[in-house]
């Protein structure tokens, strides 16, 4: 199905689309050339804002959920990126261990493991799923809605190395994102590849070193194309030692708004935008959807009510907030049918494999659609709609868009792998 | 589109698919390891034949046009793939040229040359096309069916390499299967990468070699599946010094085909088949369905009429004919409507990227369908269908057909990398 997009179609936008399309050949070269230098994070998905005028990731995922929402159709695209994927990290391994989320009982999370374990059964790996959840204290077959199941084992770990009662895998696929904290079970393992390592997980992982490395990635990417690095790159401030229920910090918070506020006004009017700026105020190592505020003046801030205060005060799995992020507002034009959209990109390894449009009907085209009563449509992408269509009109044609899509999204997989470099705590040792 | 298939739904052929579905991640996993020591031809396509009983490759094409017959659906397996491979040959590299067969003016093959163009451009490459043949003196633009055009522009050998008017390529992409020799422009070649290499032109190459090849690959396979590797593997037998135009060498042609019918009936016996078995005689270094014979009966040879002695006798571009290949004739039980179909699969680097069905109306089960009369259809490949259905009937499942097919074809195409590095002319220089 081709998705029904309306999508508010100003001059830059458009100007941008063309110089992505333009710049192809000169595009993949450069990413060619990055991944030579730099390691893709294992498996990435990335949420986009298209404004119309301006077009930037907003949040990216290096434990991504939801693969069961790619249609059947990018599977086989999938299956060849996964197939890539192993033959550079553990050519020879025949198991391989998915670590799930903790709170397993999601019949969606859990269509989801279905699908990677799927993936990587069919990129010739047999597939088992190991919890580390003091809950799962043996096998657990669960029933799911489509009919499939699937079994949960309780992981061991024996002399440094961890499996399932015989499984000794020689890859651990971690989809779980660590909120929590990284787990002693997963610590100094011996001759195992746990990917993405631990300290992609949200205990050590913040937006703002992420968006940090995306400023320098975008800077050099505008560079090549020859367009305003703004035009990709949501702008941003950090506040540290925040506690909203406590009433700490928030003076920050104030400053920073007020002076992303005042530069996002400057960037409306260079451009001609009659659109009223905002910014995101967001937990830096926030997830799921949680953490999030949307603010028009800094203002609101003094007047937060109690609710709202908690809200921020704690992300997943109970963890306080304390760092905090001011990110630019990035409008979103798109839409399904009356809801809002924002298309949300999946990446293997290096390729692009798919993506879908998260909707949610009742959320404002500034306001996070991450969250409960959202819903999943395919992107246009099955039916080869991800590759160009080289002279069509910009704005005109669906697979331009979601080449360009593509081509923001692998931005900022690529800012994740430099952010990765820069945090690994292991780097030292390989100089 | 899914095809509509007619296939004689026998025993051994449902447990071949059910032993290659039950093994797929050894049989994925073994050719990791088998690519982690040999190197896939850049592109290959592989004509399979299904008789029900026996599946088996029975041409291995390494300079594969038809390109065009691909749906727009398969087109991002194949990009993807693409990348794959220019990633591992020449990353750095800008520029790609195309040399194509030197009869250009055909608009089919024109329109493999655009897909081909198509599919490296979108891989990050800027691709042009350049002619050595000497009718090509000057930049030619022609103008196919559809709308699109192409350019054909000179060959220029500069210092030792080849490229275009301004433009120095670092891979030259051979789609010029050299059967009239290796032209010395493309020798001793500069600090280029020329693929595939010259040895694998039809000047070198001889069925033979690569059916020797396969029957290696064949024998490890069925050892791993645990089955008969006849049941994957057409017979072959070899003769040299023939000329059908002079009657010179048809002994040893009779003799052979007396011999492998011989054991192509054995094996009839053995798996209670009651079909006649026939043989296909080939020039060794034939291709474009020319010089191919199929025979039921050595006494056939001796009453070769004029126009029958004349056809075996030349090959494409005119090459005599002298070494033939007699080969098991495998049967095609498959259907579409009522024309004999048999599977092509289409590969880039290690990977299946899609694949189509030869369909001729006026040919029998037992004949050569690469002929004037010919016609294509897609394979139920679009729609995920080369990804195997785990848990489905034997024989009943379209896509796990299609993961059988396209596990042959990488054995073929892993017997022509045997092939290629056998016949290797540099090969001492590397030990």
């Amino acid at each position: 199905m081709v998705p029904h997009l309306i999508t508010a179609l100003t001059g830059p936008i458009n100007e941008l689309e063309q110089r992505i399309i333009d710049s192809m050949p000169a595009t993949e070269r450069w990413f060619r050339l990055e991944w030579m230098e730099h390691t893709p994070p294992f498996y990435t998905s990335v949420d986009i804002r298209n404004a119309g005028f301006k077009l930037a990731p907003v949040d990216t995922n290096l434990f991504p959920g939801g693969w069961n929402n790619l249609t059947p159709e990018m599977l086989p695209l999938a299956v060849q990126a996964a197939m890539a994927a192993i033959e550079k990290i553990c050519p020879e391994a025949r198991n391989l261990l998915i670590i799930p989320e903790n709170h397993t009982r999601n019949s969606y999370y859990l269509s989801n493991l279905v699908q990677l374990q799927r993936i990587f059964n069919m990129a010739g790996l047999n597939v088992r799923v190991g919890s580390i959840s003091a809950e799962v204290k043996k096998n657990t077959v669960v029933e799911l809605p489509g009919g499939e199941t699937i079994t949960l084992e309780p992981v061991v770990r024996t002399r440094g190395r961890i499996g399932l009662k015989n499984f000794d895998p020689c890859t651990i696929l971690l989809n779980n994102d660590l909120s929590a904290g990284a787990p002693g079970i997963l610590e100094d393992l011996h001759e195992q590849y746990l990917l993405p390592p631990l300290h992609a997980g949200w205990t050590v992982r913040r937006k703002s070193n992420h968006f940090r490395s995306y400023e320098e990635v975008s800077k050099r990417f505008g560079k090549l194309l020859g367009i305003d690095p703004w035009l990709i790159n949501p702008l941003f401030g950090k506040c540290g030692e925040v506690d909203f229920s406590q009433d700490v910090g928030l003076e920050c918070v104030q400053t920073s708004v007020d002076a992303l506020l005042a530069k996002i006004r400057r960037k409306y009017k260079e451009y001609g935008i009659h659109e009223k700026p905002f910014v995101v105020v967001k937990a830096d190592n926030g997830t799921y959807g949680m953490g999030i505020m949307t603010v028009h003046d800094a203002k609101e801030l003094q007047e937060l009510g109690r609710k709202t205060r908690n809200k921020m005060a704690v992300v997943k799995d109970g963890q306080p907030v304390h760092d905090v992020i001011v990110q630019e507002g990035v409008l979103t034009q798109e839409r399904m049918h009356d809801a809002v959209a924002e298309p949300v990109v999946y990446m293997m390894d290096r390729y692009v494999v798919g993506g879908f449009y998260r909707i949610h009907a009742d959320r404002g085209v500034d306001e996070n659609l991450n969250a409960p009563g959202s819903g999943f449509v395919p992107l246009a992408f099955d039916h080869s709609n991800h590759l160009p269509q080289l002279g069509a009109r910009p704005g005109a044609s669906a697979p331009n868009r979601f080449y360009m899509y593509g081509v923001i999204a692998r931005l900022a997989m690529l800012a994740a792998s430099y952010e990765l470099e820069a945090t690994n705590p292991d780097a030292e040792t390989y100089d």
